[in-house]
Protein backbone atom coordinates (compact mmCIF):
# COMPACT_ATOMS: atom_id res chain seq x y z
CA UNK A 1 0.00 0.00 0.00
CA UNK A 2 2.61 2.40 0.94
CA UNK A 3 4.16 1.63 -2.69
CA UNK A 4 1.45 2.29 -4.49
CA UNK A 5 0.34 5.55 -3.10
CA UNK A 6 3.57 7.03 -3.49
CA UNK A 7 4.32 5.16 -6.94
CA UNK A 8 0.99 5.42 -7.94
CA UNK A 9 -1.26 1.87 -8.77
CA UNK A 10 -0.29 1.83 -11.99
CA UNK A 11 3.31 1.59 -12.05
CA UNK A 12 3.69 -0.59 -8.98
CA UNK A 13 5.39 -4.06 -10.23
CA UNK A 14 5.56 -7.38 -8.51
CA UNK A 15 9.25 -6.66 -8.59
CA UNK A 16 9.12 -3.51 -6.47
CA UNK A 17 6.70 -5.71 -3.85
CA UNK A 18 9.17 -7.73 -3.98
CA UNK A 19 12.26 -5.68 -3.31
CA UNK A 20 10.46 -3.61 -0.62
CA UNK A 21 9.09 -6.54 1.44
CA UNK A 22 12.70 -8.06 1.53
CA UNK A 23 11.12 -11.66 -0.57
CA UNK A 24 11.40 -13.21 -3.71
CA UNK A 25 9.21 -12.74 -6.59
CA UNK A 26 8.68 -16.60 -6.49
CA UNK A 27 8.02 -16.29 -2.63
CA UNK A 28 4.95 -13.60 -3.90
CA UNK A 29 3.68 -15.88 -6.79
CA UNK A 30 3.34 -18.69 -4.30
CA UNK A 31 0.82 -16.90 -2.59
CA UNK A 32 -1.01 -14.42 -5.20
CA UNK A 33 -1.66 -14.71 -8.55
CA UNK A 34 -0.53 -10.89 -9.80
CA UNK A 35 -0.48 -7.53 -8.62
CA UNK A 36 -3.80 -6.72 -8.06
CA UNK A 37 -4.60 -9.92 -5.29
CA UNK A 38 -1.92 -8.35 -3.70
CA UNK A 39 -3.07 -5.07 -2.99
CA UNK A 40 -6.86 -6.00 -2.72
CA UNK A 41 -5.16 -8.44 0.30
CA UNK A 42 -3.53 -5.58 1.89
CA UNK A 43 -7.17 -3.40 0.93
CA UNK A 44 -9.28 -5.90 2.55
CA UNK A 45 -7.24 -5.65 5.89
CA UNK A 46 -7.25 -1.66 5.97
CA UNK A 47 -11.29 -2.36 5.12
CA UNK A 48 -11.41 -4.68 8.38
CA UNK A 49 -10.43 -2.23 10.47
CA UNK A 50 -11.56 1.23 8.98
CA UNK A 51 -15.25 0.72 8.37
CA UNK A 52 -16.33 -0.78 11.45
CA UNK A 53 -20.29 -0.84 11.46
CA UNK A 54 -21.43 0.86 14.64
CA UNK A 55 -23.84 -0.05 16.48
CA UNK A 56 -25.39 2.94 18.99
CA UNK A 57 -28.59 2.46 18.39
CA UNK A 58 -28.89 5.71 16.48
CA UNK A 59 -28.82 4.95 12.50
CA UNK A 60 -28.54 8.30 11.26
CA UNK A 61 -25.30 8.52 13.34
CA UNK A 62 -24.00 5.02 12.89
CA UNK A 63 -23.56 5.57 9.13
CA UNK A 64 -22.39 8.52 8.77
CA UNK A 65 -19.77 7.86 11.17
CA UNK A 66 -19.19 4.25 8.80
CA UNK A 67 -19.61 6.13 5.54
CA UNK A 68 -17.28 8.96 6.33
CA UNK A 69 -14.43 7.07 7.04
CA UNK A 70 -15.07 5.26 4.02
CA UNK A 71 -14.63 8.18 1.81
CA UNK A 72 -12.39 9.41 3.65
CA UNK A 73 -9.89 6.74 3.83
CA UNK A 74 -10.68 4.88 0.65
CA UNK A 75 -11.87 7.49 -1.89
CA UNK A 76 -10.00 10.67 -1.20
CA UNK A 77 -6.57 11.30 -1.44
CA UNK A 78 -3.68 8.36 -2.90
CA UNK A 79 -5.70 5.57 -1.83
CA UNK A 80 -8.62 6.45 -4.40
CA UNK A 81 -6.46 5.50 -7.16
CA UNK A 82 -5.26 2.53 -5.78
CA UNK A 83 -8.84 1.41 -5.23
CA UNK A 84 -10.02 2.98 -8.64
CA UNK A 85 -7.26 0.87 -9.64
CA UNK A 86 -8.16 -2.39 -7.65
CA UNK A 87 -11.88 -1.90 -9.56
CA UNK A 88 -10.74 -0.73 -12.79
CA UNK A 89 -8.31 -4.72 -12.97
CA UNK A 90 -11.41 -6.42 -12.01
CA UNK A 91 -13.28 -5.22 -15.69
CA UNK A 92 -10.81 -7.78 -17.26
CA UNK A 93 -9.92 -10.17 -14.75
CA UNK A 94 -12.80 -12.58 -13.38
CA UNK A 95 -11.18 -13.74 -10.33
CA UNK A 96 -9.98 -10.80 -9.21
CA UNK A 97 -13.52 -9.44 -9.74
CA UNK A 98 -14.38 -13.02 -7.63
CA UNK A 99 -12.18 -11.86 -4.80
CA UNK A 100 -13.08 -8.07 -4.57
CA UNK A 101 -16.51 -9.65 -4.26
CA UNK A 102 -16.07 -12.23 -1.86
CA UNK A 103 -13.26 -10.90 0.59
CA UNK A 104 -14.32 -7.31 0.51
CA UNK A 105 -17.85 -5.98 -0.78
CA UNK A 106 -20.21 -8.82 0.16
CA UNK A 107 -18.93 -8.35 3.39
CA UNK A 108 -19.65 -4.93 4.24
CA UNK A 109 -22.54 -4.79 2.26
CA UNK A 110 -23.95 -7.93 4.75
CA UNK A 111 -23.13 -5.70 7.34
CA UNK A 112 -24.59 -2.80 6.23
CA UNK A 113 -27.72 -4.92 5.15
CA UNK A 114 -27.82 -6.20 8.34
CA UNK A 115 -27.20 -2.95 10.63
CA UNK A 116 -30.05 -1.42 8.47
CA UNK A 117 -32.10 -4.43 9.14
CA UNK A 118 -32.19 -3.88 13.17
CA UNK A 119 -33.08 -0.15 12.46
CA UNK A 120 -36.00 -1.42 10.72
CA UNK A 121 -36.72 -4.17 13.36
CA UNK A 122 -36.70 -1.33 15.99
CA UNK A 123 -39.81 -0.06 13.79
CA UNK A 124 -37.57 2.91 12.60
CA UNK A 125 -38.50 2.13 9.49
CA UNK A 126 -41.41 1.05 7.30
CA UNK A 127 -41.37 -3.05 7.74
CA UNK A 128 -41.60 -3.39 4.13
CA UNK A 129 -38.61 -0.96 3.38
CA UNK A 130 -35.96 -2.53 0.52
CA UNK A 131 -32.65 -2.36 2.63
CA UNK A 132 -30.67 -3.92 -0.37
CA UNK A 133 -31.86 -1.11 -2.36
CA UNK A 134 -31.39 1.25 0.73
CA UNK A 135 -27.79 0.10 0.96
CA UNK A 136 -27.28 0.67 -3.16
CA UNK A 137 -28.45 3.78 -2.71
CA UNK A 138 -26.19 4.88 -0.10
CA UNK A 139 -23.11 3.49 -1.20
CA UNK A 140 -23.83 3.82 -5.07
CA UNK A 141 -23.45 7.51 -5.19
CA UNK A 142 -20.01 7.52 -3.65
CA UNK A 143 -18.59 4.82 -5.81
CA UNK A 144 -19.93 6.54 -9.45
CA UNK A 145 -18.11 9.32 -8.20
CA UNK A 146 -15.14 7.90 -7.31
CA UNK A 147 -15.00 5.99 -10.40
CA UNK A 148 -16.45 8.82 -13.42
CA UNK A 149 -14.21 11.29 -11.67
CA UNK A 150 -16.28 13.64 -10.32
CA UNK A 151 -15.21 14.52 -7.36
CA UNK A 152 -15.93 12.99 -3.50
CA UNK A 153 -18.56 13.93 -1.11
CA UNK A 154 -17.74 16.30 1.54
CA UNK A 155 -18.74 15.14 4.83
CA UNK A 156 -21.92 17.83 4.96
CA UNK A 157 -22.80 15.92 1.64
CA UNK A 158 -22.20 12.56 3.21
CA UNK A 159 -24.83 13.75 5.83
CA UNK A 160 -27.43 14.89 3.43
CA UNK A 161 -27.13 11.85 0.98
CA UNK A 162 -28.06 9.50 4.47
CA UNK A 163 -30.78 11.73 5.42
CA UNK A 164 -32.75 11.26 1.77
CA UNK A 165 -31.86 8.06 1.98
CA UNK A 166 -33.21 7.05 5.37
CA UNK A 167 -35.94 9.66 4.99
CA UNK A 168 -37.08 7.04 1.30
CA UNK A 169 -37.60 4.31 3.85
CA UNK A 170 -40.11 5.87 6.16
CA UNK A 171 -40.55 7.79 9.03
CA UNK A 172 -37.46 7.84 11.19
CA UNK A 173 -38.44 7.80 15.17
CA UNK A 174 -36.02 7.37 17.74
CA UNK A 175 -35.28 3.23 18.74
CA UNK A 176 -36.85 1.72 20.96
CA UNK A 177 -39.79 -0.53 21.39
CA UNK A 178 -42.76 0.30 19.25
CA UNK A 179 -45.30 2.75 20.39
CA UNK A 180 -48.55 1.42 22.33
CA UNK A 181 -51.74 1.54 19.82
CA UNK B 1 -18.72 -1.51 -31.56
CA UNK B 2 -19.54 -4.23 -32.96
CA UNK B 3 -15.77 -5.73 -32.64
CA UNK B 4 -15.92 -4.82 -28.75
CA UNK B 5 -18.79 -6.81 -28.24
CA UNK B 6 -17.89 -9.44 -30.65
CA UNK B 7 -14.35 -9.66 -29.85
CA UNK B 8 -14.44 -8.38 -26.02
CA UNK B 9 -13.09 -4.90 -25.57
CA UNK B 10 -10.19 -5.83 -23.80
CA UNK B 11 -9.07 -7.96 -27.22
CA UNK B 12 -10.08 -5.46 -29.61
CA UNK B 13 -6.92 -3.42 -30.95
CA UNK B 14 -6.44 -0.44 -33.51
CA UNK B 15 -5.12 -3.36 -36.29
CA UNK B 16 -8.35 -4.58 -35.82
CA UNK B 17 -10.39 -1.57 -36.30
CA UNK B 18 -8.18 -0.18 -39.39
CA UNK B 19 -8.90 -3.49 -40.61
CA UNK B 20 -12.51 -3.84 -40.26
CA UNK B 21 -13.10 -0.52 -41.21
CA UNK B 22 -11.21 -0.16 -44.25
CA UNK B 23 -8.57 2.19 -43.76
CA UNK B 24 -5.26 2.44 -42.42
CA UNK B 25 -3.94 2.33 -38.79
CA UNK B 26 -2.43 5.64 -40.01
CA UNK B 27 -5.84 7.44 -40.52
CA UNK B 28 -7.56 6.42 -36.76
CA UNK B 29 -3.95 7.33 -34.82
CA UNK B 30 -4.95 10.87 -37.23
CA UNK B 31 -8.14 11.39 -34.96
CA UNK B 32 -8.38 9.58 -32.38
CA UNK B 33 -4.94 8.76 -29.88
CA UNK B 34 -6.21 5.15 -28.75
CA UNK B 35 -8.32 2.47 -28.91
CA UNK B 36 -10.32 3.96 -25.56
CA UNK B 37 -11.08 6.77 -27.67
CA UNK B 38 -12.43 5.39 -30.60
CA UNK B 39 -14.95 3.37 -28.85
CA UNK B 40 -15.31 6.68 -26.42
CA UNK B 41 -16.52 8.29 -29.63
CA UNK B 42 -18.99 5.30 -30.98
CA UNK B 43 -20.47 5.22 -27.17
CA UNK B 44 -21.20 8.87 -27.24
CA UNK B 45 -22.91 8.48 -30.91
CA UNK B 46 -24.68 5.67 -29.72
CA UNK B 47 -26.05 7.43 -26.17
CA UNK B 48 -27.45 10.50 -27.87
CA UNK B 49 -29.82 8.26 -30.13
CA UNK B 50 -30.59 5.52 -26.64
CA UNK B 51 -30.81 8.25 -24.03
CA UNK B 52 -32.85 10.78 -25.09
CA UNK B 53 -34.28 13.10 -21.93
CA UNK B 54 -38.11 12.88 -22.59
CA UNK B 55 -40.73 15.53 -21.08
CA UNK B 56 -44.03 13.92 -20.83
CA UNK B 57 -44.83 15.97 -18.05
CA UNK B 58 -44.77 12.92 -15.90
CA UNK B 59 -41.27 12.95 -14.43
CA UNK B 60 -41.65 9.22 -12.95
CA UNK B 61 -42.53 7.92 -16.52
CA UNK B 62 -40.15 9.92 -18.06
CA UNK B 63 -37.21 8.92 -15.65
CA UNK B 64 -38.31 5.11 -15.83
CA UNK B 65 -38.46 5.38 -19.41
CA UNK B 66 -34.87 6.74 -20.12
CA UNK B 67 -33.26 4.83 -17.05
CA UNK B 68 -34.51 1.54 -18.90
CA UNK B 69 -33.29 2.28 -21.88
CA UNK B 70 -29.68 3.29 -20.19
CA UNK B 71 -29.56 0.11 -18.59
CA UNK B 72 -31.15 -2.51 -21.38
CA UNK B 73 -28.70 -0.72 -23.34
CA UNK B 74 -25.43 0.04 -21.67
CA UNK B 75 -25.73 -2.23 -18.57
CA UNK B 76 -26.71 -5.49 -19.68
CA UNK B 77 -25.40 -7.87 -22.37
CA UNK B 78 -21.79 -6.83 -24.46
CA UNK B 79 -22.15 -3.29 -24.27
CA UNK B 80 -21.63 -3.36 -20.57
CA UNK B 81 -18.47 -5.13 -20.73
CA UNK B 82 -17.52 -2.74 -23.56
CA UNK B 83 -18.56 0.34 -21.51
CA UNK B 84 -17.33 -1.13 -18.27
CA UNK B 85 -13.89 -1.26 -20.17
CA UNK B 86 -13.71 2.40 -21.22
CA UNK B 87 -14.69 3.66 -17.20
CA UNK B 88 -11.49 0.68 -16.30
CA UNK B 89 -9.34 2.24 -18.87
CA UNK B 90 -10.06 6.17 -17.58
CA UNK B 91 -8.75 5.06 -13.54
CA UNK B 92 -5.25 5.56 -15.40
CA UNK B 93 -5.60 7.78 -18.64
CA UNK B 94 -6.41 10.86 -17.87
CA UNK B 95 -6.89 12.68 -21.09
CA UNK B 96 -10.21 9.89 -21.39
CA UNK B 97 -11.53 10.14 -18.04
CA UNK B 98 -11.51 14.11 -19.39
CA UNK B 99 -13.61 12.86 -22.63
CA UNK B 100 -15.89 10.40 -20.95
CA UNK B 101 -16.75 13.34 -18.86
CA UNK B 102 -17.32 15.90 -21.51
CA UNK B 103 -18.43 14.25 -24.23
CA UNK B 104 -20.23 12.04 -22.24
CA UNK B 105 -20.88 12.32 -18.63
CA UNK B 106 -21.58 16.00 -17.92
CA UNK B 107 -24.05 16.31 -21.03
CA UNK B 108 -26.46 13.62 -19.61
CA UNK B 109 -26.33 14.66 -16.37
CA UNK B 110 -27.45 18.36 -17.11
CA UNK B 111 -30.00 16.83 -19.49
CA UNK B 112 -31.58 14.63 -15.87
CA UNK B 113 -30.86 17.91 -13.87
CA UNK B 114 -32.42 20.05 -16.30
CA UNK B 115 -35.61 17.52 -16.17
CA UNK B 116 -35.99 17.18 -12.63
CA UNK B 117 -35.67 21.24 -12.50
CA UNK B 118 -38.41 21.52 -14.37
CA UNK B 119 -40.18 19.32 -12.46
CA UNK B 120 -39.26 20.97 -9.11
CA UNK B 121 -40.45 24.21 -10.94
CA UNK B 122 -43.99 23.01 -11.69
CA UNK B 123 -44.03 22.02 -8.08
CA UNK B 124 -43.78 18.43 -7.91
CA UNK B 125 -40.83 18.72 -5.34
CA UNK B 126 -40.15 20.32 -2.46
CA UNK B 127 -38.65 23.72 -3.76
CA UNK B 128 -35.03 23.07 -1.89
CA UNK B 129 -34.78 19.50 -3.09
CA UNK B 130 -31.04 18.97 -3.94
CA UNK B 131 -31.35 18.15 -7.56
CA UNK B 132 -27.55 17.55 -8.12
CA UNK B 133 -27.34 14.86 -5.40
CA UNK B 134 -30.51 13.55 -6.93
CA UNK B 135 -28.93 12.69 -10.07
CA UNK B 136 -26.26 10.96 -7.89
CA UNK B 137 -28.81 8.82 -6.20
CA UNK B 138 -30.74 7.85 -9.66
CA UNK B 139 -27.41 6.72 -11.50
CA UNK B 140 -25.37 6.16 -8.85
CA UNK B 141 -26.81 2.51 -7.98
CA UNK B 142 -27.24 1.46 -11.44
CA UNK B 143 -23.52 2.01 -12.63
CA UNK B 144 -21.85 1.24 -9.09
CA UNK B 145 -23.94 -2.64 -10.04
CA UNK B 146 -22.19 -2.27 -12.83
CA UNK B 147 -19.42 -1.80 -11.95
CA UNK B 148 -18.73 -3.53 -8.83
CA UNK B 149 -20.35 -6.95 -10.63
CA UNK B 150 -23.56 -6.72 -8.60
CA UNK B 151 -25.83 -7.22 -11.54
CA UNK B 152 -28.01 -4.95 -13.19
CA UNK B 153 -31.45 -3.53 -11.89
CA UNK B 154 -34.77 -5.04 -13.83
CA UNK B 155 -37.21 -3.22 -14.86
CA UNK B 156 -39.09 -3.30 -11.70
CA UNK B 157 -36.31 -2.97 -9.50
CA UNK B 158 -35.57 0.60 -11.97
CA UNK B 159 -39.17 1.80 -10.99
CA UNK B 160 -38.56 0.92 -7.26
CA UNK B 161 -35.49 3.34 -7.57
CA UNK B 162 -37.15 5.87 -8.93
CA UNK B 163 -39.73 5.91 -6.46
CA UNK B 164 -37.36 5.91 -3.65
CA UNK B 165 -35.36 9.26 -5.47
CA UNK B 166 -38.49 10.72 -6.70
CA UNK B 167 -39.96 9.99 -2.69
CA UNK B 168 -37.39 11.83 -1.09
CA UNK B 169 -37.31 14.85 -2.99
CA UNK B 170 -40.64 15.43 -1.17
CA UNK B 171 -44.49 14.96 -1.79
CA UNK B 172 -45.30 13.94 -5.74
CA UNK B 173 -48.00 16.04 -7.17
CA UNK B 174 -49.32 15.97 -10.56
CA UNK B 175 -47.81 19.01 -13.01
CA UNK B 176 -49.77 22.06 -12.87
CA UNK B 177 -49.81 25.35 -11.24
CA UNK B 178 -49.09 25.60 -7.79
CA UNK B 179 -52.21 24.59 -5.51
CA UNK B 180 -54.19 28.24 -4.53
CA UNK B 181 -53.24 28.81 -0.60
Amino acid sequence: MELCTTEGYGKVTIEAIAARSGVSKKTIYRWWPAKGAVVLEAMVEMVGEVTQFPDTGDIVTDLRNQMIAVVDYFMTGPRAAVYAGIIAETQHDEALARNLLEQLLEPRIRAAQERLRRARDQGQFAPDADLEMAVDLLYGPIYYRLLLHLGAYSHKQIGALIDLVIGSLGPVRPAGPPPVQ
